[in-house]
């Protein structure tokens, strides 16, 4: 449950019968926020207003436990948008880190879709598994413990993302496990890894390759003095997206036939 | 179908049998195409290559027919974020315009979600209905002929987005249709609307008021000389968002209980 | 001087004999400064290397003394442009604020031109002065303790900068102590106050009316892992520029000689 | 003289007696123009309104006849800031295309200082000499054609600016031109041209290394319905700025003193 404070913060409540929360505007009781519904106002001890508000995906990307750089709403809502996440997908991601983006993705494809989400380190598959939990949506995602250095272990899926320090160490292992024409993406925060990244997709049958970057620009919202916030995020890294070509992996039609039709891009 | 051509544009393609695409790299038989797999590269008589991928939900929104300024890319990955939109919701947005954001709501919420779009233009619905019917996404969505000012049909919806140019002269009617806690969005292009807005906003218990701006800078996909476009968009709208709050709608809890509270009226 | 420390940030240093410098990297006696030339390298009684510098304007810009909200480097860069800021012009400002404009504007225009700097708080005024001769350019600043409600006392000057809360209060002034075709130019950080600013423009005959943004993005200076900055400054304010109409001011030509010739634009 | 057309266009005019302006508002008669002050209207044979305004450094840059992509005065701005430009200082380009950052440097030292401005390209020097000319500044620039593969003719400079392809090939040449403690800056448009760049600069003594990007964002400006105009420059150039260490070129310190000391070998 996501409780708004008086002084206009967020955050996430697990409600427990007995349970206290203490703020600087007062303390409230679990038991008079179980069983109110969403939008509810309930009264600190001290009469101050909380709203009881149903956590959206945005809360919980910007409310998760945090035990490594995690990947901003702002290029979250374009990666789902550029690896066209749908209801239903199957997909993998590499690495979990703190599983804000396994959250979107678990969010967008469920209830009947699947997200593999890789990670060798043991720490960040806990704290990843904890925030997806939290979020309700483990039926959703499947946690994998592996260097990906030795592939995938799912195949055939709609999308793939990776979020890992030389994705180009992997687009072998990317093709293996993407269905044709499936979408790939990846984030490097230097132009340095930008290019390593889109020298090896050229020469490895991607098509449609992309590179780019999200900036977010927040207002006070204040109607008689609207002006932008002083700070902006000013980086957290490219964006790069491609789309899995047939090349190598296509056989010719039969050319007895006499027409010019179906072959490999190099063939 | 979308067809990813030689010199990297792409085109959406209906396939009929004995059809044929002409382009300056020569003709393509649509008999060639019917039948093989996404991926797949063909060649036209002149022996270019064309490859044939599945359009994202991001290719139809560059491709759709428009008859009037379409919310961008950039935006609507946002918005989707920001609203929650999830698989099985119920959305409400108003214009339907050319139907981009209708599409990528659609895309969102199927296939047990709604999304009810209104419009009062005929000729707008006319371009919306068939950009939905190209994306065969016809069963998620319920278009409305209907002026606004009169309020909408539907209600407790998950959320609601106005793209109209006073926005605020309708939140009499958002409140109506909103559920509790629902989320609420509106883009427009002046800073005199937003302030506008706001203040109305403010005025009708709507809480977690947030104004912002979204960039997109895209980059020259090349590995040695990698730069970003020269050119990019430096304005479509500003994107406010909110949700509904309880307030004007709720009434204080049974004192005689001795609890300091307030509760929302349909508890 | 400038004194560029080991850890690559820079500090402001007057040297007087016998003084010292202490750092976490060793103490630097004034004595072995002086008279050594700007690049060279002197070393802290721990070893570490200082560099001598002369400090440039935008060093001074970003280390003098505030007492106030100063206008960024990269507003001021935009500001010397769009007003014309050339050697031997005269210019007014108001206010003074720390000085920092008025230290730009006096390096520009020096040594013959003179920036006649307003302000009608003390103790402001004697920030800005401190900050001046710190910079060794008293001689091209007179700085007046005034309300400028009151008027300029100075005029036909070549342009005229507003950093002060509601500057279309003053329009009335400014076009009578702007030069004909003088740059007039105001700095406010809220989207209102432009839309009251260009509103009094243009109905007193101001002309070439500009409102615009200033950004700047920085980089991490490594050639191995080059990448923006992770935050950035998302506002200070908006640049109003306009220009010095002739329209009430102009008489209208002996209009007996029959030509249509030079006369008031509302004539 | 710069004419401001009804529309809002600028041009620029050279008066000759006898001389005429044909627009699609009218034909104007030069010598209706001579004579008047800035600020002043004429009017066209139908009536329209003309205004005389004196060009600014500004408007030059954005009238100037190109042969070449300019650099723009988004950059100018901060390349004079950060060159520490003054009246007075001499100082080196290279190249100098079609002369709009040699418009600016000569501006800003006028009338005192001089900028020595280098070209390979004997048609360039034509355009860059032209526009000079025309802005009246020819007496603050020596113009040399001259491969600076070759090095430079002067030395001792205050800054020094190369818009060339490959800058990190004259780092030599650049040490041995600038003054103690100097300043120098490149615009160079790709990220690896940046990495390059910063390399040799890291191992050529140079100090205080600075890579940032400037962005302008215009607005529309009209009051009632403020908004940023819809396309923006995305990109012309990374620039980057250092200054001259002395450490290559500095000797210790005569030890027998009895003091850790270095200091400049010209000292």
């Amino acid at each position: 449950m996501l409780l708004l404070l008086p002084n206009g913060k967020k955050t996430l409540v697990r409600l427990t019968a007995g349970g206290r929360i203490h703020s600087h505007k007062g303390v409230i009781e679990h038991d008079d926020l179980i069983g109110e519904p969403y939008g509810a106002v309930v009264r600190s001890h001290l009469n101050h207003p909380f709203t009881i508000l149903k956590p959206s995906l945005h809360d919980l990307l910007m409310l998760v436990k945090r035990s490594s750089q995690i990947i901003y709403p702002k290029e979250i809502g374009q990666i789902l948008l550029r690896l066209n996440v749908s209801p239903g997908q199957r997909i993998i991601e590499a690495g979990s880190g703190s599983g804000a983006l396994t959250l979107a993705l678990a969010h967008s494809v469920q209830p009947e879709g699947m997200v593999y989400s890789y990670d060798k380190r043991e720490e960040m598959l806990k704290v990843a598994r904890h925030n997806i939990e939290q979020a309700g949506l483990s039926d959703c995602v499947t946690f994998t413990e592996r260097d990906i250095v030795d592939g995938f272990c799912h195949d055939d899926v709609d999308a793939l993302f990776l979020d890992v320090r030389e994705p180009w160490e992997y687009l072998g292992h990317v093709q293996k496990a993407l269905c044709n024409g499936g979408f790939f993406g990846a984030l490097v925060p230097t132009t340095n890894q930008v290019s390593e990244l889109l020298h090896h997709l050229q020469y490895q049958d991607f098509v449609v390759i992309e590179v780019l970057e999200m900036f977010i620009r927040e207002y006070k919202p204040v109607p008689g003095r609207l002006r932008p916030q002083d700070q902006m995020v000013g980086h957290t890294g490219y964006l790069v997206f491609a789309r899995q070509g047939a090349g190598g992996r296509i056989a010719p039609k039969d050319e007895t036939d006499g027409t010019v039709g179906l072959q490999a891009q190099d063939a």
